[in-house]
C-alpha cells in the first residue's frame, strides 16, 4: 500500500473502506525514534497503520511554546514513508476546529497531579483532541509513549470511562544513550543545558535503587532523588512525585509497585521523565 | 431477524458483526406513541435497530424524579417486538458505570439556559452517557425526539465537536389529540392536572400566533404566552424563552426563524414543550 497523505476528516472517512484493524499512533509532528518505536509495534498489529500529525494549539498554555513547536512535516513524511505507514492525517487547525469548541472530555482526579497541577486545562485539550482523532480515524488500537504517562493514564481511563470500542497501546520510553527520555522538546536545549538533562533519569534511578534497598518513606525516597538534581544549578525542579501506578496519585508509603515521575526546566525548556519501581 | 435482548457491552460488541447501517434510539424505557415514532422511522432506514433502554441516575438531581421514574421492561419489550426491533440494550448502572465515573463531557454555552439552569450538571450527564450509548452501540444514525430540543440541540453539537461518524435524526414531537406533548412523566399527573397540562401547548401556539401576527418583541410575545398560563393556578411556570432555533440562546427581537420552549410544574411534576415559529 502506497502512502496517502490527506488533509481532511472527509478524506479519512473515504479512506475507510474497510474499518479492519486499523492502528494510529497519533503525533504532534517532529518524528523521532520514540515515535518510529510506536510505530514498529503498530505496523507489526494492523493491517492499516495510521499516523496523525497535529499540533492542537488548545493543549498549549497562554506562556507555553505553541508558536516555536517544531514542525517538520516533509522531514515526518520521509519517516512515515520509511516505516510502511499507510496514511497520515496532517490536519489544519480550521479542519480540527471548524466551529468553536463548545464540547470537552474531562478525566477527573486523574489530571489533577503532576503536570495536570501546573499546565490547567492542558489534559482537557488533550482528551479532547485524542477524542476527536479516535473518532475520525476509528482505529482498532492507538499507540501512546509512556513517557507522557499521565497523558496516557488519562486516556486509557477515558477510553474505559466512554466505552470506546479501542484498545490504548503504551509503549516504553526511547532514551539516548546517556538516558535522556526522547523528546520533540530535546531540540530546545542548548549544548550546555543538552549535556545536564540526563539528570533527571538519573534521579530517577536514584529513586528505584532506594526503593530496591528498601526505603518505604516516600519523602525519603524523593530527598535522595532531589540531591541528585540538586548537583546542576541550571535545572530548576517543578515536580518530582511517587505515585500509584494506576491513578497517578502521590503516596506517602511505598507498599506495592510504584511509578516515579519528574518535570525539570532547562532555561526555557521543560522535560518529563517517569519510570517503574 | 428475532429480537435479541442482552444486558451487557460484551454482548453488544458480539452482536456487532457487520457494522452496516444501525439505527439506534436511545430511551429511558417508558416507552410511549413518541418512541414508537423514532422506532417507526428509525426502522424505514436501517438495516439494524436497536433500542437502549436504561434510567441514567446521573443526570438526575437529587431532588429529582430518578426512584420514582417509570420501569416498565415488559411492557417495554412488547413495544419493541411490535415494532420489529432488532436489539435491545437494557444495561444495569454497573454495567454502565463499573468504575467510578471520572471522565465527562461538558458542551459549554448550550448547556447553560433553559433546562440547564435550573438542572445543574444534567446536560453533562446527558452528553456523557450518550458518548457511552454511541460508542457501545456504533450505529449510523441516532434518532432523538424534538420535546427534548436542547438536549437534541447539544448532541448534535457534542457529535460535530467530537467528530463522531454518526448522523443525529430530530424527530418532531408526538402529541395527545388536545396538544399535550407526549412525555413518561404524564403518567405522574393526577386527573386534575392532566386536564390542565395541554396549556404549555396553548401557551405556545399564543406565542407562535402573535409572531405570525408581526410582533417583533420577544418580551412582548412571552408575556402574552404567560397570560395563558396565568389562568390555571395549578400551573407554575419554571422558564418560557424565544430563543434562536441553532443555539437555544434568548433572544429580544424576532427577526428570523425561532424555537419557543416552556417548561412547566404541575404540583410534583415537571413539564416542558417547544415549538417552532
Amino acid at each position: 500500500m502506497k502512502l496517502v497523505l490527506v488533509h481532511t476528516v472527509r478524506e479519512v472517512r473515504d479512506f475507510q473502506e474497510s474499518k479492519n484493524n486499523i492502528g494510529l499512533v497519533p503525533t504532534m509532528g517532529a518524528l523521532h525514534a520514540g515515535h518510529v518505536r510506536l510505530m514498529e509495534i503498530a505496523r507489526r498489529e494492523s493491517d492499516v497503520l495510521a499516523v496523525s500529525i497535529f499540533v492542537n494549539p488548545l493543549q498549549f498554555g497562554p506562556n507555553e511554546d505553541y508558536s516555536r513547536y517544531p514542525r517538520t512535516l516533509s522531514h515526518d513524511l520521509e519517516i512515515c514513508e520509511r516505516n510502511n505507514v499507510d496514511l497520515v492525517f496532517a490536519p489544519s487547525v480550521e479542519e480540527m476546529y471548524p466551529l468553536p469548541q463548545l464540547t470537552s472530555v474531562e478525566v477527573g482526579r486523574l489530571s489533577e497531579h503532576l503536570c495536570g497541577k501546573v499546565r490547567p486545562g492542558h489534559f482537557r485539550a488533550v482528551a479532547t483532541v485524542v477524542m476527536k482523532l479516535l473518532n475520525i480515524i476509528q482505529p482498532q488500537r492507538a499507540y501512546f509513549g509512556e513517557k507522557d504517562i499521565q497523558q496516557l493514564t488519562i486516556i486509557r481511563r477515558m477510553v474505559a470511562d466512554l466505552n470506546l470500542n479501542v484498545t490504548i497501546v503504551g509503549v516504553p520510553i526511547v532514551r539516548e544513550t546517556d538516558g535522556l527520555a526522547l523528546s520533540s522538546r530535546n531540540k530546545y536545549l542548548s549544548a550546555e543545558e543538552r549535556k545536564v538533562a540526563p539528570a533527571l533519569y538519573r534521579a530517577l534511578q536514584e529513586a528505584v535503587n532506594r526503593i530496591r534497598a528498601g526505603e518505604k518513606d516516600a519523602s525519603k525516597v524523593r530527598e535522595a532523588a532531589l540531591e541528585v538534581l540538586a548537583n546542576f544549578p541550571l535545572i530548576r525542579v517543578e515536580y518530582f512525585e511517587i505515585v500509584d501506578p494506576e491513578e497517578l496519585q502521590p503516596l506517602a508509603t511505598i507498599s506495592a509497585p510504584v511509578r516515579i515521575a519528574g518535570a525539570i526546566w532547562l532555561g526555557a525548556t521543560r522535560l518529563i521523565d517517569n519510570v517503574n519501581a
